[in-house]
């Protein structure tokens, strides 16, 4: 255990930026490697709460790639792609809407309940929360966000609860969607006019080579993740990231961060002190 | 369509009705037949909405034993039941609570938005709402609720929302496990104080010969019904929901009726008619 | 009585007009035939609570001509009219607000009060809400409207009670005047920014040809109106009433309906069929 | 006028009295000869007003015997008494109705609202306000009070309105009574638990020998009028009064006064003053 | 003692005043010779507290020269003075501060807490009520006002307390400094938006000849007020209040009168009749 | 500085802590060595706008022995004592009230807007909050607590100030007291019913043998600080803090902390970290 007097000192570092975000929103996307084993999810849930105690609403979107995967690959449904999407037919939806709502949702509100915190799971389809229509029929029910009905999220937080967003939407017949989980993050960010929106990924943020780790970049403007996008330089992982940075900040949130969800405190890390880690976008 | 004037006369004839359960709550135990296919569903859906536009607040809470079933098969696990309960080993309760919260909750949630209302879909994991513990070794991960922490529900009618939720609790833990959604519903429907509690079922009530569907028993004493489970004389099927009639009375829920869900605008005949329908216990 | 099945499905059948008009103000012009006898006035009554308990706020304005015509013949008092007006002189006046406010006023809210609503009878002179001044010189008390203060009524509203207001004005002096009661529901609907305004009248609507009863007009658009108006073509009763249509149209009133008041649950068959009766004016 | 210091002295005088009462509710009954003409009207609204202002809430509840005997008169209905109340046939009760709804209690409102304040008139007949039964047969519709709502009226003083109240009351089946106003006014403020019950009468309080307006007795304990009323030393159109000061007594409001109404300023004098006149009781 | 009939008079003629300032606020700017002695001090708290039990809310600044003047002279710190101004150095804001916030503001929160009223002592370094600079560096710290932050002021007042001002507010870096009472009630009518300000001086008002008593002005205009500022015509000290009044009136606030505050119930007396005192700006 | 890694691990730790005391109020006896130079000051400060920022409200109770001491002699007023209190003439109370509620009390206010708080400096004289009654005639103005109404403070806190109070009070004439301000800080914890009372001291915490500061008592129970003042083994200094402690734990505050206030970051220490520190009594 550390030394009490240190202890107390960095907490006492802690109040500025604890001043500076009082009574804002926060939406973090949460996912990836972040996601991918019990005593990392309790980290971030823990990171979570204590962000809620210090006056912080958050709200917390996933997805759940991997859970999806192990669930087809069990049921024996081939797993398709299309530029870089999940190709999603009728019976991968279904698996899909599973996973996420009936599987990795209940588990991360549970995660928060046992920590102490109270959580409510929720689709994207509770309360017309997402609604959205099919990308392009190819892609199946893969589908773009139209519009944001945030009235369960304030519901919610107004009230102590950390709402639990998973990444499904409706189309205009109530049919579930199947919605990129950053672009989802981005939305709500967006309709909530938040403070931040951070986006867990399973890289250190944005490289200016991207084969080259020694050249994250901290501070992104708008301009640069543009022209990030439209020459090419980006990784094709990193392009839909970067659109839904772009969207948000559109939308009047006020920075967006990309972070290494993988990093022990990440979210601490980058809230509570001057350090900050990953890539600031705006 | 029916002659306006006819239509007019027989809202009329709803009115001392609408004006005895006004800022009522009731429980609806939803599932069976009435679940089976799209146009039942509407239908109910469409009956939970006229009650809660005439100001009575409706929870819904739902199992899902076919959809388990169905999942189960195509995953190849085993159904084993003992004692006339799912036998729910860990394999066995993923898929209890993909089938249910990820499969059957939304589609309810996304039936009652489709038809102009406004809903959320819950666990018993949410806000802590159903917690429970083991009810043997040999079942698994079969449960009995200890607890319930109806603040996510009032939250979500006080705003106007139709709470759908699941049979799954959390264990100490945070567990999952599997709850009859009969027994949840009368622990619901306590914790609410709830003015009624309605179990749908296949069949049309209690039968005094349970071999002679002519035998139907229009209204059961709390004796009458114990003296039933302990006599035998109940049907296996329904000692279970005659166990959560009695709990949900003692508990101060001031009517039960058991009614066949399967049967058009069931809940509205109930509620609105002099007729009812079913058995009322208590 | 109706066999239950059918009447749940006709309530059923009301679910989407309950779903429109929920939240929404009426203002009902209530008089005529309607309020002739205690059977019909308990249907009006009964529709009106139906309406209040779907969640339609509604408020009842009412005049009372052959209450104030059966006083002023026992007391020997001559009546007069003048171009189609009651000339109200200051005796005819104390007589027009003792049968309104002290008479018509108190035994609708009696009704209401009896049927298991909650009412209260109002004048235009209480709390300022209706203030007015004298036509003209030869028609003694008889006035029109110059302002509407409606607090009173939404404090009513508000709190759950019908407000149940008789066309009397105070004029700047506090002095009351006789003021028409479908100018006066249209001048509350028009302060009240009502989604609709209904006038009961003895007929069946307006007519095309006002001789010839089979020439009901089921749509009256704002132009059609003027033009019956200024080409003489309405019933010299009906002018008033189109006037106190067009008045609440520009006022920010939804619709307008001139429905006959005698038709047994005419309110639901307007407000809760696809057929509607009379004429909509808008 | 008044020297300026002189009145600023006045009311700094006032101020303890203002201290002691702000935030208290007194109920006054109004009548009598304080009814009779314009100027005293006013004069008593104004006091009203006042208290209003320095944050006493008021209501008032007036009877008016001698616009009833008018109007009789006029109708040609015979007036008829038995043991000093008012015989109420139907057609009699009519006329009563009329005459305090529709008259008096409208007058004033119209006054209230004149003088700049803010009335609302009420029968005992809206909301529930006084519900009753039958005294004996032989008196018809004479009334006593069995229930008091007084929703109605704390509706109104919370949003700033003075209530107007007449003195009749509804029986089972909604048919109005005739009640005594000193009565209603007692059972008012019973339900109100309200600091003060101020009853304005025509003499200067309870004299100690009837025939002797020197006697006037200050301050009467509840054995003394008890005494008086056992005795027979009262007046006889002492007693009604006094019993309704006991039953008020009884109901938990604080002091009761008899006051002459007809002495200008009666109310501001024994509010505001230590002088007080009349008789208080209790 | 008055005679109560008078007394009830008078209370009845400050009616119109009281209906129209009823929900108001009034800035009071508390000082001079009226603050002297225990027996004035406690007659203007009289006067305050009855204004806010009609319904005024009331700030009270107060400034407090001889009591600082005293502190000095027994700490044998030399008073000076440039321009009319007391130099204050550092030595000299700690006796400022001490005796302000420490003596004059105490004491008359216990006069206000002794006569029955709630009173909050603030000074303008509280909650950041008055935020401000250093006129120029010969005078030390005495201060103009920049911003005024009115939340504590309204909280106070919402809650039934007089807030009770001394003239000290916080230089940017937290240090105390000395502002013009006078100004610092202009100020903070400014920022209340306040109906009144009253300026207590020690003169009758403003004279239009300085030597001549005889010449005092009852009503000056804006323009008036700009000229004899201008023209030297206005008296030395009466400088800075004129100022005071224009700046208020600039602000926002409706009316600014400079009255005599050694004149008994002179605060009651400008306010409640048609006399008013001294001179008013505006 | 600190690596932001181990920074946020840190953070994370305090977790439980403010899980725990979130939503709480603690009372702060702020004083000695800790506000004697403006780095300590500033430091606790800190500490305070933490405990708030994560949900804690505090109240800040303080006395200044050492300012009225250097305000005695500037102004060459002796110090008296007896019995190890103040003897407090009414020369001396003077200092005494303007050295706390002049100066310190603004200077703790400055401090805590400067470091972006809110805060509100109070005397025990505003809105009531100390009553209380000299102790004996000999001590002069030394008074004891009689009564505490804490309306203001909850006014304060609940919109978000951090009251600052001095430890003076009110005599029943409104008159000032002198209160030991451990004393004030209990009573005021004990009033708010409060989950911790801290006492800043500059001592440790209580020894064993008051003469061995290696004797330091981590826990100490009611008994045995009731059997520490009884047998004399507590120092002399001690007793009054340990009769507050003791008060304060009867009058239902939860725990009570003896801390060496001039340890960094203290407050932290004690509330954040299992190690705590001083002497906790209950």
């Amino acid at each position: 255990m550390t030394d009490p007097q240190i202890a107390a000192e960095i907490l006492n570092q802690a109040l500025p930026y604890i001043q500076r975000y009082h009574g804002h929103t926060f939406v973090v996307k949460y996912g990836g490697s972040a996601m991918s084993d019990p005593e990392t999810i309790r980290g971030v849930i823990r990171n979570v709460l204590l962000l809620r105690l210090v006056g912080i609403s958050v709200v917390l979107v996933h997805g759940g790639g991997k859970e999806i995967d192990r669930w087809l690959a069990r049921l024996g449904i081939e797993k398709k792609t299309a530029r870089g999407l999940r190709v999603t037919d009728d019976a991968t939806m279904e698996v899909v809407e599973m996973a996420l709502a009936g599987r990795a949702n209940k588990l991360l509100v549970s995660e928060i309940q046992q920590a102490g915190g109270r959580a409510v799971g929720l689709s994207g389809r509770d309360g017309g929360l997402l609604v959205g229509e099919p990308v392009s029929t190819d892609l199946g029910r893969v589908g773009r966000i139209r519009s944001v009905d945030p009235d369960v999220l304030t519901m919610a937080m107004d009230r102590g609860y950390v709402p639990v967003v998973c990444s499904v939407a409706s189309d205009e017949d109530g049919g579930a969607l199947n919605v990129n989980a950053d672009t989802a993050a981005a939305a709500i960010a967006g309709a909530l006019k938040a403070t931040k929106l951070i986006l867990m990924t399973d890289t250190d943020g944005v490289l200016a080579d991207k084969d080259d780790p020694s050249t994250l970049i901290s501070h992104l403007s708008r301009s640069q993740a543009l022209e990030m996008i439209a020459s090419g330089r980006a990784d094709k992982g990193m392009i839909p990231k970067l659109e839904a940075c772009l969207h948000a900040l559109e939308a009047g949130v006020g920075r967006v961060h990309l972070i290494n969800g993988g990093v022990p405190n990440a979210l601490l890390v980058e809230v509570f002190t001057d350090a900050g880690i990953g890539t600031m976008v705006g």
